[in-house]
């Protein structure tokens, strides 16, 4: 079976061309059926490429110099997209000569230049970006809209918690992931009228592939009872920036509890295999890799300080989802699903 | 000097009339100089109190059978203000017969009685519920508002980030708290209008009582670069309920790791004194009390399942905001407030 490439903005991110290259290259010994086409400066691309001697035969190289800067302004950066290596990574799904695109660039733009190349699919308003976080349980978690839209009604919540589930489904392989929309408490009233709406809706569909189950809090998002938790993409960030602050702040204390005497620094180091456990669970690069989900076509964001590990697990993300073809699932969930005034326009 | 007394609803909260009692003896160990107005079952406080002989001289019985419910509706309890021992202690403060009020009943019907029963206090729209966080810094943060109003405009923001900073300045010490909006990003133009304008008004004000120093995004909360962190109520809840999961979701990580293998186990023992510093600086009856500002009297939320080392602190917040006259600090520092559109109506 022939697959669909991945196209690689080489430049983007913080870590550079060597990065980029050298995570492409640990996920391809775990999906060799992939092909990459690589874009950004030939020179920098084929120098990583030479410590990768395996991945030659699997990519080509579209050269160009140009790269979006970290604080560029989305509205400057799409006039450069015919010549930034994100914007040729985006127009090569969209000329179909790559499945997906995977890019550590700046998260504005690369959202920008998405929607405008690859616009929204067939029955979806507005795409949102989708992350997994770890959970208590079996699973990750899926969280979205993290960031796409700042406001959101109720149908583009209804919308985002069937391209969520659709997405689940790829990855937890449960037929009916629990969903819930992020609420700040669990009774009917609680909440905007938008969210109230839209649980409304999601209680009377029929069709849905999903486990509609109302509302969840804040704090019980990584308790492992919930697949995939909705919400406007300013409670998103808000609620993942919180996770990922105080994970890290937990961690930091740890590190400092266990360097305060002598014998806690005994007890780390006979204990270093359950801290590393832990370091392993909190890496933020074993979880690297937000989906635009809701476009003609994969987009991936890496995360700008992602290392090569953290790329890889972003380019296996996209392998992921063009292997189960999740532009398709969303399409059919939507058609399937029956819910008054929700229906595609 | 005489303080005025502090009320307790003895009967409010998941732990029962003995833990209130417990916690409020612990805390008059500390503050010795304190009296209190126990509301309540009159039977069980003083089955209660045989344990604490010292308090018997310092304490004064409201005799009262009818308790809030936790699930009661706001709109109901404030029928039963009159009846019931979260009614009778707010009521308490208002005719002058306690300065403060501690509660560990139903958050919902103890703001909406205590609006209802103290008003807010001159050039204040709206009381906020504001609590401590642990910080990796030297002080606690501020968060507010934690649920007081689901909606707030730019004018309730900066009324938000005065109390705040007066709050911070009694419990710090600090002459000007580093103060900020909760946000999606730092750059001027991120947010909702409401954030951005109640920005740009602190910004341009004169005479503040703190150093106002832009946006902060939820992952910097607990840095400790920050005093008080200034949003609306249901962001709040967000950013606080994520962060409470966060810190139970890693420290039972933890104990998992710990308790994977010996190795762990002996691991854990070793270094106890550690991951006990841990459970000290992350266990929430430490930073218990949460405190409506804004309102013509203090009153102070104490965690339902707070145990009495929780209570006690609840108690303590109210007896320090009473000694550094909160509800005085706060007035005067609206009036020197200059900001154009903002001062009292």
């Amino acid at each position: 079976m022939s697959l669909p490439r991945i196209a690689i903005d080489a430049m983007g991110g913080d870590e550079g061309v060597r990065t980029m290259i050298d995570g492409a290259a640990m996920a391809r010994r775990r999906h060799d059926r992939f092909q990459f086409l690589l874009v950004g400066d030939e020179t920098r691309i084929k120098a990583a490429l030479a410590d990768h001697p395996g991945m030659s035969g699997a990519s080509e190289i579209l050269h160009c110099e140009d790269v979006v800067e970290g604080d560029e302004k989305p509205s400057r950066a799409i006039r450069r997209a015919k010549t930034t290596s994100m914007g040729l990574a985006v127009d090569a799904v969209k000329r179909g000569e790559a499945g997906a695109a995977v890019s550590a660039g700046n998260t504005g733009a690369l959202m920008a230049m998405s929607k405008l190349a690859l616009r929204t699919m067939p029955g979806v308003d507005r795409p949102a970006l989708a992350a997994l976080l770890p959970t208590l349980g079996e699973n990750d978690v899926i969280m979205l809209d993290l960031g796409a839209n700042r406001d959101c009604d109720a149908r583009n919540l209804v919308q985002f918690a069937i391209m969520g589930a659709a997405y689940s489904r790829i990855v937890t392989g449960l037929e009916r992931p629990r969903t819930r929309l992020l609420n700040i408490g669990t009774e009917e009233n609680k909440g905007t009228e938008d969210i109230q709406n839209a649980a409304e809706t999601l209680r009377a569909a029929t069709g849905l592939s999903m486990e509609f189950e109302g509302y969840v809090e804040a704090d019980k998002i990584n308790r492992g009872d919930c697949d995939v938790v909705v919400h406007d993409g300013f409670s998103g960030n808000i609620a993942l920036k919180a996770i990922e602050g105080t994970a890290r702040f937990v961690t930091d204390l740890l590190r400092r509890a266990f360097t305060s005497s002598v014998r806690s620094k005994v007890g780390f180091l006979v204990s270093r295999p359950a801290t590393e456990l832990l370091k392993h669970h909190l890496d933020p690069n074993n979880h690297n890799g937000a989906v635009f989900l809701g476009l003609n076509g994969v987009v991936v964001k890496s995360h700008g300080s992602a290392d090569a590990r953290g790329v890889a697990n972003a380019v296996e993300v996209a392998a992921r989802l063009l292997e189960d073809d999740i532009t398709n699932r969303i399409a059919r969930d939507l058609r399937e699903v029956n819910t008054e005034g929700f229906n595609a326009k």
